[in-house]
């Protein structure tokens, strides 16, 4: 996503992830302090963070910190910490997900819990490897966590800062975590209803991914109510726009450029709004189809087959024009006089960024 | 636990659970919010806190806090707020521990991810009914873990107070964490060894259950370095002799007062000092035994047989006597002026009654 990159200041990633790697070798050397081969599970923790992750939230807290302040501000470190903080909650969420899931691989790399279950089997150790890695891991997403908190507690931001976004603070993580058990359950109760991913993607995604980030720097930099308006409903909908793209990538992308596996939704059995609006606007015996190879692993005519009925019968053209809908109206938001207009330059390019990427 | 009762003021259980219920009742709106039927799994987390549990740490958070008040202190909502927040943690604990181990029932009723397994199966909905029990259960133990810190932050102590007690509240939970994953390895590596199980007490249990909720009920109150360190010692000696109680209830409890499966540590696998002692002092033959019956279904026989191998080789008698060594050397840091002579009362009931329970 090079073109988020650009939507920032070239070494905010890097103070982003200087701050990531301080807080956790801090918080690290407090469970060496308990016992080392519980540091050496705590590693997998850093290796996931440091080493991988599109920093998203992270920078859309901080271009939500930027929009409410001067042009010419440099971002502070407390700040800077501050927004960082999201990335840890992000550990935990990919980290339980790919439990929920039972995914092998995530960023190109064994997930947390099947590379604690492979080091148990080098090990030789007793019991069952999978069960061993499971457990660990979830204790591990825990510390994770917890340690968000932490860090973006005592980032060191002024208490009235601090005070004011903790509320879109909490909201988002009671959020993002409702989200995600809606969209579990949706999953098995075989929702077809299109009302239950559009929540899915309100909360589990828009709020967490882009509205909340926004809300939180906005309300660090102490930002007018007006202000913080505009860019929570710039966030709602270019969250909703980013989660419909990545619906489209989930069945039509490409491998090479997103890292997963070739129509992986369709494989996860994910209920999307792609999903709902095929099966609503295809015939019967095509919505059958989609259906009956939902959460199975697709041989390649199945995909092929999948994809083409989602496009003949317009589901694609219609969330497509749906990400459109969604982008004007995000940029309608930001158009008063109540964003600055170096914070709208930033804003248009994440919003294009995460409505027209390939990964 | 009545005597526990005893040694607080008796109103204080009812605010505790008036807090919790508060707090829960606000946090479910914003679910409520999101989906009413993410709201009947956060009802879960309602039922599972409110309807049980001894409410040990709140119990410890607030005589530290008695303990570095006057003698006719009343405990101000605030603070009763925040040693309530204790309990979210350890329903976080709790919760994901019952998956970890795969146990079906706690405080006489199916385990939060059995319950959820069950609404599944009785809804005919889709997929494993067992997997789909987990992973709710995993999110229900992070809503409880991230409204924990909610309820902490925002319990509304004044800002001096609070920035205080996030030192050993955010340490508490980094060390229960590692003391869980420790115990968990120990679990898997087949330690024998007398340091293992040891730290998983002086962590996972010590620190977790006695000596960080006497320093955060210390640290609200604004209490004397020297009255810290004298709670702190007096925390880690009780934690420790409720552990080895533990243990020992764990071989020897009656199941009609602990609510618990007879010989449940020993059916569970669990690596307990009681045991490390025991495999050490019993002849090599006995130890053996010992070995191979550890993490399954014993018979009756066997439970008894291992029962006799534990009195016999001395392990029983070794364990009480440390028992009583941790409780002398829990009263004997007590004993100075750091400690008011009502905070003293207060904790000797509290080391009584954590170190000769029945359950």
């Amino acid at each position: 996503m090079v073109t988020v990159v650009t939507a920032t200041r070239p070494d905010d990633a890097e103070r982003v992830l200087g701050a990531l790697r301080r807080h956790l070798d801090e918080r690290r050397r407090v469970v060496s302090g308990v016992d080392d081969r519980v540091d050496a599970l705590a590693g997998r923790l850093s290796d996931f963070v440091l080493n991988g992750g599109k920093r998203i939230r992270p920078r859309f807290g901080l271009a939500g910190w930027s929009a409410a302040s001067p042009a010419d501000a440099t971002v502070p470190d407390e700040i800077l910490t501050a927004c960082a903080a999201l990335e840890l909650i992000q550990a935990c969420a990919l980290i339980h997900d790919d439990i929920v899931d039972a995914s092998d691989t995530r960023r190109g790399r064994p997930t947390v819990h099947r590379s604690i279950e492979a080091a148990h089997r080098d090990l030789g150790w007793s019991g069952d490897p999978a069960r061993y890695g499971v457990s660990q891991a979830i204790l591990v997403g825990d510390l994770a966590l917890a340690w968000a908190d932490e860090m973006f507690v005592t980032s060191g931001v002024d208490p009235a800062a601090l005070g004011r976004a903790l509320e879109p603070w909490y909201a988002m993580k009671t959020e993002v975590l409702s989200g995600q058990m809606l969209d579990i359950l949706a999953e098995s109760s075989g929702a077809t209803d299109e009302e239950t991913p559009a929540r899915v993607n309100r909360f589990k995604t828009a709020a967490y991914t882009v509205e909340r980030p926004l809300h939180i720097g906005a309300a660090l930099a102490g930002a007018a109510p007006d202000t913080v308006t505009a860019l929570r409903e710039f966030g709602v909908a270019v969250g909703q726009a980013f989660q419909l793209r990545d619906d489209m990538l989930g069945v039509f992308g490409d491998p090479e450029v997103t890292g997963k596996p070739s129509g992986d939704d369709l494989r996860e059995g994910k209920r999307t709004l792609l999903l709902a609006r095929g099966t609503a606007l295809a015939t019967a015996g095509e919505a059958d189809f989609l259906l009956s190879v939902l959460g199975t692993d697709l041989a390649p005519a199945e995909l092929e087959r999948a994809r083409r009925i989602l496009v003949d019968c317009g589901a694609v053209a219609s969330v497509e024009a749906e990400i459109d809908t969604f982008t004007v109206r995000a940029l309608d938001a930001i158009g008063s006089d109540a964003v600055s207009e170096h914070g709208r330059v930033t804003l248009r390019a994440l919003a294009e960024a995460a409505t027209r990427r390939r990964s």
